[in-house]
């Protein structure tokens, strides 16, 4: 059984004014799903494309299916999405890539 | 002056059947891309998320900004963005990042 990698990005836009300290700490608290096992190649980024109304962007890398399950599941990541992304964040886009 | 490294990434779709030799075809075509002067990290994905409706992309990373521009105005991608891109792609979204 193939077991590809997968690139998981999420480009997001926050309700939180530019460069508020808002930002600022929703941003440090989305680092942190860096730190959940399986995850490799984080970056949180800044969207810099004027052809979309996102303005930052989160990207990871898992091994296989079984790594990004395991970081979905995590309650790191729950408690993330309940208590930071659904209150802060107006818009996003999940875009997953592996190989063709 | 700071000059950020952007990763540059395009989520597409095509018009052709899934699996289809026209498919293969524009695919073939795409990976050619990757050897306009300034493209680094260069690779045609698959869109794996069932959360939007695109089945490919491109990634590529340039050093800055000047090999950005270098790439979009080079004759091989304006000539593939006219003969292939706009013809083929049925829907697609630029997403660009850079450090925050």
């Amino acid at each position: 059984m193939l077991a590809p990698r997968i690139r998981h990005t999420v480009a997001f836009a926050l309700a939180h004014g530019e460069g508020s300290e808002e930002e600022r700490d929703f941003l440090a608290a989305a680092t942190r799903l860096g730190e959940i096992p399986g995850v490799e190649a984080f970056a949180v980024l800044r969207e810099v494309s004027p052809k979309n109304g996102f303005r930052f962007g989160l990207s990871m890398e898992f091994a296989d299916q079984a790594a990004y399950d395991g970081y979905n599941e995590h309650p790191a990541h729950v408690a993330f999405v309940q208590q930071r992304w659904l209150p802060e964040v107006s818009d996003f886009l999940e875009v997953d890539y592996t190989a063709v």
